[in-house]
């Protein structure tokens, strides 16, 4: 019988710099054959500048590289080994990487916790118990490694097509138990979103969710971070890594799987997981200043907007401009619904407006500029600066449906009247073509966010405008004392 | 003052051929200038081989064509007059139509009872007068007009890319109070949807969102019909429209807008329409069997679904496969919040998926395939065959996260597998990738529907089984009496 692991702190940015910034990588079971995880995760590792070695008994050569019979035999000690081997041999690499000094090991063998048999979750428990006892941070097992995008490092089996320039730039920070919903969400490069990191964490022996979380956040090139995750042995490790988060300033957007019965039941069986409720875990985002997004589609959305919004609005309220009276109601919905403030223009600026919007159009908030003015650039840029101008609001929001309109010159004015006042653009795009001309191109642009949907951004604003509360009554109670 | 128009029941088929079919149309107040609404209108009805006549008395021709100076004077009475004069002209041109004897007429211009004035409100009251005592039917005011796909008719000065090719097929009609939503969510086109028609209504004076439905329902060329609007004068009028669309076997996906304080007034400034209440529009829509989506986004999704699926599923229970643990979990989420019963499979489909499927997988409901298999079309073709073929199951979800593995025979494999076995196969593709490789491919196959969120995915299964039990328990009752 095992007792159960001792209560821990999560674990600091230098402990686990070794495991997701190495100097050195040794791939532990590395085979000639191309379709095996060893060969797979080598090709992968082409474009990384650190040292790569490699260990198998059997070979003295592999490809052109030199093949080391164990870790003791490594020319250094590795910062990181990837153990690539079935699980059946999992425990005894793991047990000597430990043994030799290696500084993290990353498992990819299924076949743990998720079985739900003793046998299994034993054999996981040993795993735990070999990191706790020699220091070592081991990810996984079940996982799916990790992606270090301005280290052009991608430590994963994984047949996701990264191509390392889309993922060179601060932006967001992925950390996802499953390894295919982490890679997946990180395809959001492919349509203009910064991602900058993807670490995997599958049944988390050792390093789990909430750790990945904190060294996100104090890692220089992730500007924001995205959690998705199905249960946590420890739900307060989740709480601490959002305090770590709020303290660096960074948002955290946290997606929870496992709500229902089945769902949970199934959660078991993938990363042998207890799920837990969504009803503690959101209380425990709440109290820590961290965003659940309940709708799978809206995670990216969210996270490319707190990637790229001011970290604090100059005001809690939100002008509309719509070009469709049609979009103007589905706006004042959705804010309505989560409680977002559209305020009416004041006086000047609403003289400003019926200047420029025909009469059968909508001079209040939400204005339908009407499609004449839309038609417009300069028209329309007018129209934008005097709501942007005023004080009243700090974001704009200028739904679309029909995407064919869309010019070059019409981004560069969103850009361009965004940067001008401070405040970003929101531009719901909800026709029927989806991903339509005009859509990457505003997920590219520093200033404006694409949503799919004028619910989610609505929902997005409600959530930017909740954490500038908290962080004001924090301040508030600072000066207080 | 102005008495009450008395009550009427919706229009029938024959009644707006003339509108939505005509043989001829009349551009009433065509102007040489190319950025009028005339010009632009005779340019969209190139493609079209009907009858064009133009009306102008201040020009013998304009371009190539004849212009004659009045309704009475042209060589053959008009089916549809297209009155496209600024608002204050427009009372006369409709009462010359209606004493001409012309069939029908559409009013593009706006300020009318949008504006909220009695003296507007008063003008569209006249145009519904003389709509009522003519006979004429009236489309508008401040409408788009529409779009007839199979006959190549865009009947709107729309600048919407309307490639007659992709409208050409029976599918989607869309029947729209707002102009702009109405074509801008027809741009599901440029995605692989089947788009059959777009009807806008704008203030519907005299024709309204009802009489479209009703239109559609009995129009051969439309297989489903999609109805975005904010509200209606007599909601009586959608019941009768929905049971006219029941009786002729085809599913209407209402979308309302204007269901919050704020929206339903940009809503009386946007269409003249009061809104009226979400609640009293939900029971009319369950009452007559339509299917409500409240979710703007989900709108084309499910009438893409509606519009391939056989009209009844053979079983009210659903098949998961996923190659991916974390979509599992999700979707188990999604049908449990919806009711969509994911029944485990009987023995004999359990012992082939375990025959099939690694142990660290899942071979329960939902499977688990896991990566290797997802890899192997002929294993994953082995797994779906074995769920679909048992009468357990109606319907098949496969959910995915990467794009990048997908291939052309990965789809050939999807239609053949729902194709032989008569079962739809749904395919959530949530990964950042929005619309990435495959997603066009699927939309446009006859057998599987994409979508873009698990959640919508499981509304729309949702709906299609509510339905059939609706038609079980109409049968029923049928066969006791």
């Amino acid at each position: 019988m095992t007792l159960p692991a001792p209560r821990r702190s999560v674990y600091k940015h230098d402990a686990l710099d070794r495991l997701f910034n190495p100097k050195s990588i040794a791939i532990y079971g590395i085979s000639p054959n191309p379709a095996s995880f060893g060969a797979k995760t080598v090709a992968n590792l082409a474009p990384w500048d650190g040292h790569l070695l490699l260990i198998n008994p059997k070979y003295d050569t592999i490809g052109t590289r030199p093949c080391h019979p164990s870790i003791a035999a490594l020319p250094e000690k590795p910062d990181c080994v990837i153990i690539t081997l079935p699980m059946e041999a999992v425990d005894a690499a793991a047990t000597e990487c430990a043994a030799s000094g290696a500084r993290s090991a990353i498992v990819f063998a299924s076949g743990y916790a998720e079985m739900s048999e003793p046998a299994r979750i034993a054999a996981q428990q040993r795993l735990s118990a070999i990191a706790r006892e020699s220091g070592m941070r081991i990810s996984g097992p079940n996982c799916m490694g990790y992606l270090n995008g301005p280290r052009h490092l991608l430590a994963s089996f994984s047949a996701a097509e990264m191509k390392p320039d889309a993922f060179e730039h601060p932006g967001i920070g992925i950390a996802s138990q499953s390894g295919a919903l982490g890679y997946g969400f990180a395809q959001a490069a492919h349509r203009g979103a910064q991602i900058s990191h993807v670490l995997t964490t599958g049944n988390g022996c050792d390093v789990n969710i909430a750790d990945e979380i904190a060294w996100l956040a104090e890692e220089r090139s992730c500007k924001t971070i995205v959690c998705i995750f199905e249960g946590l042995e420890d739900p307060e490790h989740l709480a601490q890594a959002g305090d770590i988060a709020w303290k660096a300033g960074k948002p955290v957007i946290v997606h929870k799987l496992g709500t229902s019965t089945q769902g949970a039941r199934a959660a078991i069986s993938h990363t042998g997981s207890p799920a837990g409720s969504i009803e503690d875990y959101r209380r425990i985002c709440e109290r820590a200043g961290m965003v659940m997004v309940e709708d799978m589609e809206g995670v990216m959305e969210a996270a490319s907007f707190f990637a790229k919004a001011p970290r604090r609005p100059s005001a809690l309220g939100v002008a509309v401009l719509s070009p469709s009276g049609g979009l103007g109601v589905a706006s004042a919905d959705a804010a309505e619904k989560h409680g977002v403030p559209l305020p009416q223009p004041p006086e000047d600026v609403k003289k400003k407006l019926e200047a420029l919007i025909p009469d059968f159009g909508s001079r209040r908030n939400p204005a339908d500029v009407t499609a004449a003015v839309a038609g417009d650039l300069a028209r329309t840029t007018q129209c934008f600066d005097a709501m942007a101008g005023d004080a009243t609001y700090g974001a704009l929001v200028f739904p679309q449906v029909l995407y064919s309109n869309r010019t070059t010159d019409r981004d560069r004015m969103f850009s361009e009247i965004a940067e001008r006042h401070g405040k970003p653009i929101l531009l719901p795009m909800v026709g029927g073509w989806i991903g339509g001309p005009g859509y990457v191109e505003a997920e590219r642009n520093p200033h404006t966010t694409p949503f799919l949907s004028v619910d989610r951004c609505f929902a997005t604003l409600a959530a930017w405008f909740r954490l500038e509360e908290r962080r004001a009554a924090e301040e508030q109670s600072t000066q207080d004392k």
